[in-house]
């Protein structure tokens, strides 16, 4: 009996679309059974019409086979605070319930054009920009959290309701739900992908973020966002002979022991499998990273809320309004510090890790933590958020209490084909040997 | 006889408003008077619905004066890259034509909490991204373009078909057609206004840009969207005893007669007003900023404008179909180095902007030139645009035709209250005695 569709990765969907074997109309529907069967526990969706689903599977069915995109069929979750013409976005805040502009993000206009079905929301922190998260729940354990702010779409991927996910990126919000739900996770370059109808938070660290259960499906996504670095990568990438190092950052002693076994892990398994593992620190003049990342932050929140809070101040998050009225009483002078110091770092930190296959760093403290109030830590993320450089997750480790836990591979900027090329040989092994395995 | 009300000023007719001496129908009315007696000649609306004004105005007028916003009425010229939630937005693209999403832009939330009217879309090319001109002509002399790529919000303030009109500038749209059309252009630092709704073409380019016909005007405004530096400015600043300087960057060998001869009145002015004025040259290590502007600008393009291409290639101007296939041949190297230099130069220019009250620059090489197909050229701002300083245009100069010439101040990065309090003194200046009186 073939694999139930829903279970199957874009390509391999693709694949079997492409022959014949199945048509759009039977894999939206494989994917909305699972939705049904487990939508009560995990919750992953802001919105989702079935009826609207089907209407527009059939619709891709009647396209002549010559006029199919590269995605022809497949199924995108999309984080609700990118904007899709035919659905609401309501970025999880009360101030806009029933909010629906009939516009495309320009994320979501590539898609299209390529074929995607655009399937439904999913959830997210209020304007993926607070860390409360939203009533959704780690497909392998509801107890706790899948991590956010991209809560929804990670979630939606680890639970295989949706093969794709669109996250988003300002902290650590693409690269922590990875790791929470057992899932790749990509965050590209910083606009190497148009933000455009992408709510902002912060102009500067914003970045699109891309969920998927397979690097086949990294590349797939990559293709159609023309993601090009300057040399074509080595698509014979072999581990065997390569180079990497482990990076531990100043934000090191906030690691868990389930992220320092996973990381010790990784080196061995690389090391086994015929490559050289250096450890590397970080410059040390480099070390105010995480404050810089915060101050530009709530200094970029203090601009991007004052619409919401002239608006309709009694229905945003106290976190948002202490922000807007710069409450942390952040001067100009120090934002333009902060500004200024990451600038200076971004072209620093391609060199040291330019000269790796990849850089090994954690993506999360340890596994998810219990409950889905917090959203946890995203320690971890945002200094290569603020440093613009690509960062993959790769799933395959494990905590104490077996839930997932991924390692993130980082490249200099613009080398984002080189990393998906690293990234598919370093996952071949680390999902193979990493020891984690989803129950369900 | 009193003024007619579109003759003045927002701050103007705020207080007559106030007063009660005149409703918000009464001001509409005006206005669309004079619109419907220049229309014909200026074009300067992509979309201007009066009935809907006047409805807007009556509903403005019902508003209990306790609840009145800081800009009661006062009439907004919005460049067609903005959002409206009631207006279409066109990018004067015939992709989008008759494109309405239902959504406001962070800017025009701002204004309508503020009690803003809305007016109506102004002209500009095609996604505010080429210099091919709209129809829009320049008020003071139809043969000639009015500037762009906010053509069109430049004519109206221009015209008294509006008190405040919105630009957007990444390279001189804003500042340009200020100076073609003779009023005051502000261009704010880098951010300092959220852009969300407006449409993107470079993310670390792009700045909100506002027209008026005072200082007064602008300093509503500055209030308004919160532009706040870290030192209260000195509102009274004086001319006299104060230091300036004339900079001649590696573009003023671009200057044509009718800017020389207006910064050389502006230096003997300031000086017969009892200031010292210097003349500086620029680093010359950041002699490749232009280059550096453009190489970010037509990378930045790549990405903006992929959407479009995928969905509507035929539908785009040949400059932007370049731009997305990269026929410039920019590589990632080139551009990442455009960048990180663009940022490194930033709080060294800061440095040296800062000795002064502000720095005199051109705004334009000369008086807009004849035709209205080409916009003219932005040599003289794109570098201001990287650099993130905040600059304003002050009208007061006139050419060879007798058109407008007006002359950048700029200041530090978040020093936009500082540099209206000084535009506010040096603008009372060149406009005595400046030279150029509009004819109509």
């Amino acid at each position: 009996m073939a694999t139930e569709p829903y279970r199957q990765t874009a390509s391999e969907v693709l694949a079997r679309i492409n022959s014949g074997d199945l048509t759009v109309e039977q894999y939206a529907q494989s994917l909305l059974a699972r939705i049904k069967a487990r939508d009560a526990v995990v919750k992953a969706w802001a919105y989702l019409d079935p009826a609207r689903v089907i209407e527009e599977a059939k619709r891709l069915d009647q396209v002549p086979i010559d006029e199919r995109g590269p995605l022809h069929g497949v199924a995108i979750a999309v984080k609700d605070v990118i904007y899709t013409k035919d659905m609401p976005t309501q970025f999880n805040s009360p101030a806009y319930e029933g909010h629906g502009p009939t516009v495309d993000a320009a994320s979501i206009m590539i898609l299209r054009q390529a074929g995607a079905l655009i399937f439904g929301k999913t959830t997210t922190t209020e304007f993926a920009a607070t860390t409360q998260g939203p009533i959704t729940t780690n497909p392998h354990d509801s107890s706790r959290t899948p991590g956010g702010s991209s809560s929804g779409s990670g979630a939606a991927v680890g639970d295989f309701q949706a093969p794709i996910g669109l996250g988003t990126q300002t902290g650590g919000s693409t690269i922590r739900p990875g790791s929470f739900n057992g899932i790749y996770a990509f965050k590209p370059t910083w606009n190497s992908i148009s933000r455009e109808g992408q709510k902002i938070y912060s102009l500067i660290l914003d970045t699109l973020g891309l969920y998927t259960r397979s690097v086949d499906d990294l590349e797939l996504l990559a293709d159609v966002f023309k993601l090009e670095d300057d040399m074509a990568p080595d698509r014979d990438f072999k581990v065997m002979g390569s180079k990497f190092a482990v990076c531990k950052t100043m934000v090191w002693p906030q690691v868990g022991p389930g992220t320092a076994a996973a990381m010790e892990k990784a080196a061995e398994l690389l090391r086994a499998h015929g490559a050289e593992v250096d450890e590397i620190g970080f410059p040390e003049d480099l070390n105010d990273l995480p404050r810089w990342h915060s101050t530009v932050l709530n200094s970029d929140g203090r601009v991007a809320f004052l619409p919401d809070y002239c608006a309709s101040k009694g229905k945003i998050s106290k976190q948002l309004i202490d922000q807007v009225e710069n409450r942390g009483r952040i001067s100009r002078a120090a934002q333009l510090e902060a500004f200024d110091k990451i600038a200076t770092a971004r072209p620093v930190v391609d060199e040291m890790v330019g000269k790796y296959a990849a850089v090994l760093v954690p993506s999360v403290p340890d596994e998810a933590p219990e409950g889905i109030d917090s959203t946890g830590s995203a320690a971890f993320n945002g200094i290569w958020t603020a440093l613009h450089n690509p960062v993959i997750n790769i799933p395959g480790f494990h905590g104490g209490n077996n839930m997932p836990i991924g390692i993130s591979l980082v490249a200099p900027r613009y080398y984002d084909r080189h990393l998906l090329a690293v990234g598919r040989r370093v996952g071949e092994i680390f999902e193979q040997e990493g020891g984690w395995k989803p129950k369900n």
